[in-house]
């Protein structure tokens, strides 16, 4: 029986039958594996995003899938094949189109949040989104692909290298992705998170981790750094008090690289830009490449992404795991089993 | 008669008779020919820099001489040369000049600041912060050199670009002259001031220039970009209102440079940083190739610098240069004569 999870406002998911979409001319009709719960699912969830979303909506797009019916002149995939959807539609026509930049579309349609998503057990999608799984990899782990990407998007654009001296601010699921992936690139990285479980937890995935409430992040950068501060600085956590302490860690023309949704405006320490010729990078999704790239991190088997995903539970437990993540604690990647 | 200008604190300026230092081995006494008041000289001046200059101090570092007299082993140099001075002397030890950047040394002595400057008849500094002027260009302009760099580092710092939409912040000289060097780059320049004088003076220079408190800057910026939005803009103000403005002005992936020197810090839009994946530069001073730049530029004589002088005044007149900056109004670069 086709299943779906529907958010119907007011934070509250329905649990009811879901939709067959026969797949028109050059999309694809997949079987949902696995899809975890990211936090923009959340922020729906809380009602945040209720002027941008149409209810009932079927969030998700941090999904793994095998292929299950083909549209008319599909040619490059096959029933069973394992894939997972790079989410975005482009409207081709807007200025940030037109100058390559099509993954940050002024009129981006993102699916799962502007059109269906993945909380379901079939979903029809263009031909064009799918990044095709090596066999070998899990449909577990396909489902960490997306925000895998997000994170080789940003540790691309800031340019991370062998060597480099990398502080990550806040160690929630794209944190600790951000870390490990520069750390994969042979950067000396250190994560700086609030939550004992975390901390605790990036530890285990082999990353250096800090409570800055417990230990001078500022002092035991320098001391580590000879004095001179930190190459690039991933601000993850939407805080105050992360985008203060960015500048304070940073080398003469260091780069700060703004991965968190930042709900308010937060001060900034302009004339330490100034002072210190700093540089400040925004970073949003990922391209078709970091799609790549994430499918061949992954698929080469030595980022620990087991230990990313705390829970897999089955579709109706949506409610659950918002709520879940909602109180905090003892809780990093949970994923959604169809 | 040698004479000297001295800032003695509670913004008083002393006029007295000036020193003659022997040049010692590497060194050249210079006789001052022209020395401009910089906004840095008047913020000394106001005593907010008074825990770090020592008292009484000879301030001016905008200037422009002749070889009086050399020291031993200087070689290059010959009595009569018209000459520039970097005024930049980095301690060479730190992690700044270890990593290439000793123009921004983190123990920088500022010629004029923090050792004493150019507001007197001689002045004596080592052989390798000269930088020749050509003979034909006046010492007049070349003692607009020196900002002149400042605009030549920001524009080369911001990859500015034949054809780029260029927005500067702030119609005092420093954004003047970076308007003037992005145009003379072929950027498609338009400067943003509040003071009806100095949006005037930018026109008469050949500037784009409009009031923002009467024009919405904004909705210009967009029109005029097909509602892409501004390639680059120079944040040239220092104020709330120009650090937020810059993001709104930005198009997808553009570049804000921060060239002011922020007294408070002001909100940033991070979000918009995010959702645009804009980039900041934070940009300061000069390196020798900037002023090499600069000294081109000047040397070309297409560049209208005679206007950006508003006034050419005997160093007696120090003390009523500021009172007149002060005031406001019918400033743009004042002079001093010697």
């Amino acid at each position: 029986m086709a299943q779906a999870a529907y958010y119907e406002g007011n934070r509250t998911i329905r649990h009811g039958s879901g939709e067959l979409v026969e797949p028109a001319s050059g999309e694809v009709q997949l079987k949902i594996s696995h899809c975890g719960i990211c936090g923009t699912d959340l922020h729906i969830y809380h009602g945040a995003m209720d002027a941008r979303v149409r209810m009932p909506l079927v969030m998700g797009h941090e999904m793994s899938a095998t292929v299950h019916k083909l549209g008319a002149g599909v040619a490059d995939f096959s029933p069973g094949d394992k894939v997972v959807v790079m989410p975005l539609a482009p409207c081709g026509d807007c200025s940030a189109c037109a100058a390559g930049h099509s993954h940050i579309c002024h009129n981006l349609d993102f699916r799962g949040i502007d059109t269906p998503g993945a909380f379901q057990s079939y979903w029809t999608v263009p031909a064009y989104t799918l990044h095709r799984m090596p066999e070998h990899l899990s449909l577990k782990h396909g489902a960490l692909i997306e925000p895998l990407a997000v994170a080789c998007h940003d540790v691309r654009l800031a340019d991370v290298k062998a060597g480099d001296q990398v502080v990550v601010l806040g160690g929630g699921p794209i944190g600790l992705l951000v870390a490990l992936v520069a750390k994969h690139y042979g950067a000396e990285v250190l994560v700086s998170e609030i939550n004992p479980f975390r901390v605790e937890l990036a530890r285990n995935l082999g990353l250096a981790a800090i409570n800055p409430t417990e230990i001078d992040l500022t002092k035991l950068v320098m001391e580590e750094t000879g004095g001179a501060g930190a190459d690039i600085v991933f601000e993850v956590s939407g805080s105050q008090a992360g985008a203060s302490v960015m500048t304070d860690l940073l080398r003469t023309r260091g780069l700060a690289v703004v991965v968190a949704i930042f709900a308010q405006q937060p001060k900034i320490d302009l004339f330490r830009f100034f002072w210190r010729e700093l540089r400040l990078q925004g970073v949003r999704v990922y391209e078709s490449e970091d799609f790549s790239t994430a499918i061949a991190l992954a698929a080469e088997g030595t980022l620990p992404l087991d230990e990313l995903i705390t829970d897999i539970r089955p579709l109706q437990a949506l409610q659950s795991g918002f709520e879940d993540m909602d109180r905090g604690g003892q809780v990093m990647k949970i994923l959604l089993e169809l």
